[in-house]
């Protein structure tokens, strides 16, 4: 007899609503409620009632990669917010977005979803978002999160300015399109779940690994990770090429966005598996819930499921993390898509 | 100086008694204790103290494998109760049972355990299970608990009749001895820890994956999951050749008696591995305690425990849950069976 | 503007001190620190403020692992104790420490460090440590611990003495060369992570496997575990004509010392992938925190970072247990010494 309507923040702009069925909704109910809002202008979307529904379950590794990204010193924070922005098209990165949110309420959120799932690992919250609350550096409110917003200079993202006035982007188009290419001495690969050390080892050559880019045509800038100095000067004269900027990743298996958006997928599909919605409701949640640029599972469609799932194996492979495998409805759909 | 004893409800009717024997407890004492209630008529077992001793820690996968199939959609609760039934000859299924143990008990059981072992995934208690309790669906004893039992009618397994009257079983046990064989277009296998979808990559044909049978001749049902339509058809052909019923599963590794009884092997190892108790101890236990129709570990040297470790495996590839992976026991008892 | 200073007990005997840097805490101020402790006559290493510093955290699987051990009845306390000491030189084995530290001590950072870095596997508390101090046995300050300190006997490890006066290293000294050599009619095995029943099955012949040993003149026992009666034999005959005593240890990956020193090094990698410290201040702290009788990293880079990458992939494959699997950093460093 129970169902939930779940609204997201700001409400009068945000357009979902998550109508909840509980195990003895009567559908007819939920069928009305899904009317209704869509009646008001909403964009309704029916989940199972399990702990954070569709948008706050799926959408933890955003937070939790950002993180652990971090953590591990792939990047700067004000570098890190800029890819996500710039390559993949999010509108804020995890950390301006959590300095917004309150890192306080960011937090409980990870440390409910993952007590109420049990421990699962693919949940597992920030040690470092963990510590930051416990400073008191809760976000804009608090005037101080990741960033300071009592002064007004916010760092920069560390970009390395292209030399010269090319602009060729023919060979970033054949790297993206037939996932490798050899250029100066070193043989570059787009995003597969590799760090550029593994790539290296498999291709017997310096190696640089290329992050997720969305829109080479339109992003200002590259991210990448090398093998070794050979290879960082190879990348960094492809990158100045194509007249972009670029960013030096520390090197790590799957690098920093492309391993957010292939654990998002891995996510998305354990809610599928778990029957928490269909694949077409999960996508339009994260589009319209978080303003998401594209709706996971129809991205990994996109690139492949065969594509994610072989990369989340090799994360999972050179991170000795489990949490990494694909799950099984993914494992299938990338058989399928064979 | 400590020693328990630890009887079944209802204790007139279980015969099992687990003797507890602790760091220090002389072994004399735990001989007489054993002895005393062999004399008594119960069947008296040695353990160790840990935490849920032997039944209550070898007995969680049955709890938590009927409830993940549930979560998953497998097949209705009924289905599922009645393929425990009627599959493995167990008493009652994991929902049936839940509802007369009281789901309060076996829920806060499962949360105690797996908390205990500090997290270890092997335990993690149901999401839904807490679910119901929460909505106060206790079991019998609160009218409603997977099922209601204020009004009369029970809900009823989902089964497909057989067409015709044909009974025959020969291929059937061809299936079952063999593992594998064609039929009208689609390779049959016996459960072996994949999915069907799996064993038809791996067989480049449609491919039908049925569940563990215990007697191919009394069981009036055959379980069963297709990689697709074409599979589908040649399941239903083959069940009801038969003579049996038909019960379709959703598509998952291992499928669901199969699985279970796989993961109960495996818990049931790692307590040999942690000197809880004796093989022969540990399947006296599981028979006399909660009516297994068998002891786990006389069963997985029957199925040959080089077929059980390497389904586990196949379920811990597919699944990318490191939990199904064989314990070290496990593994080695396959490797001393080759 | 957070900095702390971590001492060790008895703090004017232990040299190491902690110099933590929160993500504020000014780099000037952190060398002025390290410089005054310095002064001091101190050995002062940096470290980022994470839950246990470096030491607490990185030493987890001493404990873990001879806890683990026991409970698995590898050897006695008293035999285990012995080999951490004569095998690897560590001045007291896990339980001879933890009675002096006290049990309810060790356990209680066991279980902080565990539930702040959110039940990582790889720093999970022993069941059994808890359960001695629920008995209120906490060491030598309560006259009771993993030995009692009320009597004067201490339990002897179980050693089997040498036949005859023969003292030949140079087998001993082959295999902890080559890796393996024929005795016998059996293989042994210097330490891979493998145990003997695996090693057994790879070589198609009875199998040995011979724990780590620092010092082969030095030491006066070699550990072991056979495949079965004929290796055991070899196994004696091998450790007898080597002049020293031997211990026979239940067959398991990785056997005892060497399983917790490869443990050691993957917590340590993954402290230097968090960034908690660099290689050099990790072994550093090691050995002047806790008196290990080597740093982990300049350890595991004399033994070969591939073999201890192989090794603890080994054991993860023989127990199923992820815990063990190399992190990235061990990973990476495995490849760079190829």
């Amino acid at each position: 007899r129970f169902m939930g309507l779940h609204f997201f923040n700001p409400a009068p702009v945000m357009k979902l609503v998550e109508v909840i069925r509980g195990a003895e909704t009567d559908p007819g109910l939920v069928a009305q409620a899904k009317s209704l809002m869509e009646g008001w202008g909403k964009i309704a979307v029916i989940a199972t009632d399990v702990p954070g529904f569709i948008v706050n379950r799926v959408a933890r590794p955003f937070y939790g990669e950002g993180w652990r990204a971090l953590e591990e010193g792939a990047a700067s924070a004000a570098t890190l917010d800029y890819l996500y922005r710039e390559l993949a098209g999010f509108r804020m990165g995890p950390f301006e977005l959590g300095d917004l949110i309150g890192h306080d309420v960011n937090f409980a959120a990870a440390k409910s979803i993952h007590e109420a799932y049990f421990g699962r690992t693919r949940f597992a919250p920030s040690l470092a978002q963990g510590q930051l609350v416990a400073a008191g550096r809760l976000g804009r409110k608090s005037g101080r999160g990741v960033y300071s917003y009592t002064d007004e200079e916010k760092p920069a993202p560390e970009l390395i300015a292209p030399q010269g006035a090319v602009r060729d982007l023919s060979l970033l188009k054949a790297v993206m399109a037939k996932g490798e290419a050899n250029f100066e001495g070193a043989r570059l690969f787009y995003a597969d779940g590799r760090s550029a050390s593994r790539a290296a080892a498999d291709a017997r050559m310096p190696a640089v690994v290329i992050d997720y880019l969305r829109d080479p045509d339109a992003a200002t800038a590259i991210a990448y990770a090398a093998s070794d100095e050979k290879a960082d000067a190879a990348a960094l004269a492809f990158v100045s090429q194509s007249g972009k900027s670029a960013v030096r990743l520390k090197d790590r298996a799957g690098l920093v966005v492309f391993r957010t958006l292939a654990q998002l997928v891995n996510c998305a599909s354990d809610a599928v598996r778990d029957r928490v919605a269909s694949p077409e409701a999960i996508d339009l949640a994260m589009m319209n819930g978080v303003n998401y640029p594209f709706g996971p599972l129809a991205w990994a469609n996109g690139e492949s499921f065969v594509r994610i799932a072989s990369a989340l194996d090799a994360i999972a492979d050179e991170t000795g993390d489990a949490a990494y495998r694909p799950g099984e409805w993914l494992r299938a759909a990338a058989r399928k898509a064979l």
